[in-house]
């Protein structure tokens, strides 16, 4: 009765794939089922303890106060140099970023949503490239812009577009480009030269470069994930241009196994800084200053230790190995690229026109010895509704041997599901 | 150049003149000046000790994890039961909080700005009690929606206008009333009979009814604040009615002394909470479960041992006691009422026609020993540009002695002010 009191922007928001999983999961869990829970990017990692010592030290002193709207400057600063450290030690030419290009967020969810309220108004449009991560759709709903997809595919490796097919996509309303290297779902990096091509439409079409960057430190191979910090377009003045138009997100939780923190990062031009806050001052207040003091001992530590996130690296890839030799024994006929960065894989099943069904199934109905496998269905991935149906993304958030486990699990309710969907269809005496 | 670029929505946003003070004031601060930083609803009261150890306890886990979009189910159903021990232990008939009614935010600017995009679209409009919490203007702006003022006055103890007047402020584009009492800046306490026209207005017009109890727990007389949870139309269909339409938002940050850790709550009907959980869903993804697990921990503690809260009145009222005191002895010229809940006072200098001057002087020019005080010009407060202008609002965040002290500043720069600005008009010879 009360629905059309509702606004616009909110009536078609619904909860993504990933968390629709999840919250059949931690039903099933509660009821004594183990859940290998792949379908959501939450690392079964610890914490690193720096972290924790931080929040400890903060919290021992009972004083819990507002923040500065950009975020606490010791945070900021922290960051700053942790972003520049990265660049300088792989020796990659890089913009230095200063305290005052950082703005600090309630996670890069709250950083992406936040710039989009500073830069779309109604019926704006972005661009993002396809597959994208689902929530992108929220986000830019929540100021009213709409998400135009710009289509990859995983047949020709998830390569951008050339410049006129993405130019055609470009309309008045159009106000940025959205890009995420390494990319979630597919585990794309884009190359140096996609992301100049980018660029060079972003100068001159006046659009945002947004690049989404919280995998930076997810190298499944050996190729580094170029970020938009190191573009060079040759010229002083293309160059001074872009920099107005640049803005990078990154985030706490991936790179320290701290999904639950809530703490990102928005980096560009100081004026633009100052207006994303503006947002900040007026959707949270300000972000939580125990968290950002418990997150810049994280930063710090790993100016001490850069092994910590090496090791990490390393970690994913055991993973990944694990998982990829596991689909060649259990899953010959699935269709799996490897991917070069972040931790998911996209798995494609020729044999589903669907395969949301199939994923219910084996989470609600199917066990082996009491353990099932919870994975995301990627048709959310993509805008167009006939892509990604026959095709799941799995996390790689769990041990090697577990990530092995799962597989096998996947294969054998493959089996069920085929005998369950044969008795479904029961020919008549 | 780029400025053309930004969304419409965030073109006038700029920090509350709350803000302003506090960033100025700081960094006096750290040049080695005294600030009595009385511009900021932020107490230096150390936080409640139960939250430090549920912080710690959670963070030992090294398991810092997403949340639900609805908030932490245990920091929910406590929350839940604080609220009905609230009105149970003061055998006040009220309307029975259940988990379900809970939204965990953060913090209560947060509840209000999502509500707000829940519920408005663009040009849609809400009343709010008018003088207002400044920051309640971005919160809606930033959801492209409308604040228009119903004024109160305080010759007239701030008392609603009639029925009428209020309804003639209604327009098709009219969604909600924003109710805030105890008032946050004018100490105000909306009687059960001005809440009950306001929710029959509400319930007449399916107007939502907006109510920011967050200085529910600061009450400074005899008077408990009346909670729109406590309303009876005394008819069953206008109550029902009015249950759809019922919004109250609360927070963690002043009963606990918390205003860092940014926990809010909204409390209402379960379909209207899973409405704003999927605005929480795209703009921060979810709360942080660490700060969750800590205020989860505060509000077990004061449903153990209520005394916690009321010591805390008991601190605010001899606060208030020494600062109605000192301004009787330092500054018998000015009107300051005495507030009935909130932490706040409200002070009238009738030589002023512009106090804003004054209070800059105050803290940037003026020191006495060097000590002076940053206070919050009370213009912003009020919709109307030509009210507020000879007013300051006073927050009761220090001890008796150093508000007693902050007085005696004001009443000494006063003084100085008033030689500076005589020796700044020289006659000419």
């Amino acid at each position: 009765m009360f629905e059309e009191r509702y606004a616009e922007r909110v009536k078609n928001l619904s909860p993504s794939p990933i968390r629709k999983m999840m919250a059949i999961a931690k039903e099933l869990m509660a009821q004594g089922k183990i859940v290998y829970e792949l379908n959501i990017g939450q690392p079964d990692i610890e914490c690193i303890p720096e972290f924790v010592q931080a929040v400890n030290r903060k919290a021992q002193t009972g004083q819990i106060n507002y923040s500065p709207f950009t975020g606490e400057k010791y945070l900021r600063e922290t960051f700053a140099r942790y972003l520049n450290n990265f660049f300088d030690r792989r020796h990659l030419r890089h913009l230095v970023v200063d305290t005052d290009n950082v703005l600090v967020t309630v996670g890069a969810s709250n950083a992406l949503n936040n710039v989009f309220l500073a830069i779309c108004n109604p019926g704006d449009e972005v661009l993002a490239i396809e597959p994208f991560f689902t929530p992108y759709i929220g986000y830019l709903g929540l100021a009213d812009g709409v998400l135009k997809a710009v289509s990859t595919r995983a047949e020709n490796n998830f390569a951008l577009p050339s410049e006129e097919e993405i130019e055609k996509l470009i309309t008045p309303k159009t106000k940025a480009i959205l890009l995420n290297s390494p990319n979630n779902p597919s585990g794309k990096i884009y190359s140096r030269e996609e992301i100049e091509r980018l660029a060079r439409i972003c100068v001159r079409h006046q659009l945002f470069l947004i690049s989404d960057e919280v995998y930076r430190e997810m190298i499944l191979g050996d190729e580094e994930a170029f970020s938009v910090l190191q573009l060079d377009l040759g010229d002083e003045e293309q160059n001074e241009k872009l920099k107005n138009l640049m803005i990078v997100i990154d985030s706490a939780s991936k790179s320290f196994s701290l999904c639950g923190i809530r703490i990102g990062f928005v980096v560009a031009r100081k004026p633009m800084i100052d207006k994303i806050a503006m947002v900040t001052a007026h959707s949270v207040a300000c972000v939580s200053d125990l968290a950002q003091y418990g997150v810049a001992g994280a930063y710090d530590a790993v100016l001490a230790r850069p092994d910590y996130l090496y090791q990490l690296r390393q970690t994913y890839r055991e993973r990944l190995d694990a998982t990829m030799q596991a689909i060649e024994e259990y899953l010959p006929h699935v269709v799996a690229p490897r991917p070069a960065g972040a931790f998911y894989l996209m798995i494609k099943f020729p044999e589903f026109e669907d395969i949301t069904e199939f994923c219910l199934y084996m989470l609600e109905k199917f066990n082996m010895g009491g353990e099932t496998v919870a994975v995301t269905p990627a048709n959310g991935f993509y805008l167009d509704p006939s892509r990604g149906r026959n095709e799941i993304r799995v996390a790689l958030v769990v041990s090697p041997e577990k990530m092995r486990r799962s597989i096998e699990i996947i294969s054998e309710a493959l089996k069920a599901f085929k005998l369950h969907k044969a008795n479904q269809v029961r020919p008549m005496l």
